[in-house]
């Protein structure tokens, strides 16, 4: 797997509330969800040979926590949200599609399907099924040769999960990776890769509060991958531009310098 | 061409600003660009076998024009805005944009890639390189057995238009049917095919208001051809669901009613 | 559903092996699994009002059933196989490939994955994973506005078919209409678009010999919907061109005649 | 840009014919098309970090050069050809088309375009329109994250060039990078990614024998981050496979041995 000598930059944005008032979710996940997603990809993305640098975003002090300065020295931000996709400000939402307009990388996990940042990039409802009654999910790969599916089983067998079914009404994502079975018969399209700006988006369904998901090496796996597929090409962070283009400036002499060029 | 016996409900909406203030516009469209958008298509739809019925909506009278109703009424809204965006009200974007989702076709025509419900359903900024100076655009087919580019010329030869140019900061479409070049030598993907919830949109850029791209028949042909592409189809209008279904919902016995299943 | 007043000009054909050796196939489709599919297109194509004129083309007869002359009056070609797809004569396979390329449409349906001309069309493998065992298949619509989709209940319930399952060896589809589950859990994208040149291809995998798949009325009209879809723009039959072309070839004066200029 | 410490193995297919009797190729190429391609491949490769084993493969020695040996020690394929694709054995066309399945990434050069392999994994006419008179050929990115566009300037200006235009007859690519406009209007999708089986493909159109495209640092720049994206995972070489797969073979028991599950 393709490395870089820089560390990867990564901030976790967890939510936080069912961690503290949901027994059940408190006895999988004692440190909260956000803590075994950190720890899962500094562990499995440190064996694929990427060094990191992870910072934890909760939804308590989302508006320190989520500034632009942060934002600015994230290459990927992972969200979980679920109970209150409602108390994230309208301007952190729009300061976090901004950035993945300017290249910052996206991993939205489950519930994130309605966070306030996706519907955004998405332009659709994101509505969906669902149901939960611990079906066993099998996360299926159907693309050969992407990076996210990489070393993950075919498929990845989830014991118990909330079910999310079609119709889940998204854009047709640039890429489909996995797509999702579970008991009662349903599919759903759980991995799905969207380009954005110059940022790149994952969609990964799994991961309900209720089941102990993100402590499966599997899924860990596919958060590594993805986080190292969605971080940004290695130059300036800017948005691609409204620009007023006289005639043939791109032309010698007319040219500006070479670097600034290469930003589009 | 496939036609229906039902009348093509078809709403223009035009922002009818330069046509009050720029004597040069008022020479090129004296009844507004819309009128010329609408006798366009209701001729060339016409011709194809097509039935109509068109309505006017005009920026001025938005609210009115506009509403939930006549949303509902509308197969495809197609949308000139320019000077004016920022004077639509949000309520009525997001209106236009969940008429898309529930199914309503939608055509985003030349600087509507600003226009908010266009922005809304993209998730992006939409920007782009632009000068107006008039270059010949050549519209070129890219897609063999796209129906919007039936019966349309390659390429479709436009004397002088605004020119539009890449990076175009949309996700990429669903379907790629035209890109046009410049005297210039830029080149911008002008005819791009999205599907957001249950609805489809079109987004075609020749069209500037300086020039008489609208009163070609090239460019009607292929507004005719977008706008039967575009159509819903016969079913209910609403939205995909967000919806709790209990285990083995769909079998026998526990089955709703035929019609209720159509709607996904 | 739109339709034209030119009879759709269908050829199915069949490979019909399985019928004079097997008496369960006998029994499920004692005139052939052709006939059912031919009786099922027209039925409901008339029921959405449009004629057809069908045409049976037999593995027996193949070198006269599938000649140019033939291929060059049918609109949409429907392809079963199975057992036998050696015996197609590569001419034929490659014929009917030409003519996909010049605008035919053809529906590849079930073990046509691996049928010759489909498997040319893809440049793939076309392998999958299966299993005859009578697991129940649900088959679910993931694009919300897709015309082959229109009026198809979701799921599709499927009591009995033979499991296909994932990794599906096919370059991603350009439109991925339905995706199937099966009761031992694989998942399969069972309802495919695909543009080669300017014909249109649909997969569509229930139907297996053993079970009485294309009796079910949800299945005929998906089979209905997709031959309307597929149907060739009412223009010359012709590839994509191989053309050395001067400069300014296509500006007034050097112009070829407009009907000319509307093949590409 | 993102890189492995194991070397990328490339071969380095060259037709060399033009080179040997054409005194103007000799002038621009003067030890073949081939060498330069691979100097420039070893140069900017090795600028980003990325050690190399390069390997030519000439059309007169391809039976020998281009055995399955070498096919599986060659992580990415680069492939030009013109005018003697055929030359090129079917067994030879065959076994690079079964590599790429297998996962060896193809880079398809210009000519290319008409190139046995080529056409058999795109399985269309690949036909285009053409003129050699020196265009100028401006070569645009219109995929803001794709990393085959990493550090490439907007547009990259090649003085002279052949002409290759629109409508090119591919399946409409995965993704499209590159979108080229030329002096005489014509514009062409001049760089697209295709996946196919477990393996990758880009075509690249610039290059023509003629002019000293493949000396433009912009232009190696391109080939090098598309040598990278192309490249396989590290995994078993091996196709989509066809299995009989038994009710539950993925469960707990059943299962076979992790690594084997990950080829897919």
């Amino acid at each position: 797997m393709p490395v870089t000598d820089r560390p990867l930059r990564i901030t976790v944005y967890g939510e936080n509330r069912h961690e503290k008032q949901d027994a059940s979710v408190q006895a999988l996940y004692p440190e909260g969800m956000h803590t075994a997603i950190a720890h899962g990809l500094e562990a499995t993305l440190g064996n694929l040979g990427q060094g990191t640098e992870i910072r934890i975003a909760l939804l308590d002090d989302i508006e320190t926590a989520l500034t632009d300065e942060v934002l600015a020295e994230t290459d990927v931000l992972t969200w979980w949200g679920h109970m209150a996709h409602d108390d994230v400000p309208d301007e952190v939402a729009d300061r976090v599609v901004r950035h993945v307009h300017d290249g910052m990388g996206l991993l939205a996990l489950h519930s994130a399907h309605y966070a306030k940042p996706f519907k955004k990039l998405m332009g659709t409802t994101c509505n969906l099924r669902w149901r939960n009654e611990g079906d066993e999910e099998l996360v299926w790969t159907v693309n050969g040769s992407h990076p996210i599916a990489e070393g993950v089983p075919h498929p990845i067998v989830i014991p118990a999960q909330e079910m999310y079914g079609e119709m889940f009404d998204i854009p047709a994502p640039d890429e489909l990776v996995f797509v999702s079975s579970f008991t009662g018969g349903e599919v759903f399209r759980s991995g799905c890769c969207f380009r954005r700006g110059k940022g790149k988006v994952f969609y990964f369904s799994p991961g309900d509060q209720e089941y102990p998901v993100y402590h499966q090496s599997e899924i860990q796996r596919v958060l590594a991958n993805a986080a190292l597929w969605a971080r940004p090409a290695e130059r300036e962070r800017t948005p691609v531009q409204i620009t007023n283009a006289q005639r043939d400036w791109f032309r010698a002499g007319d040219r500006p310098a070479e670097e600034s060029l290469r930003v589009i």
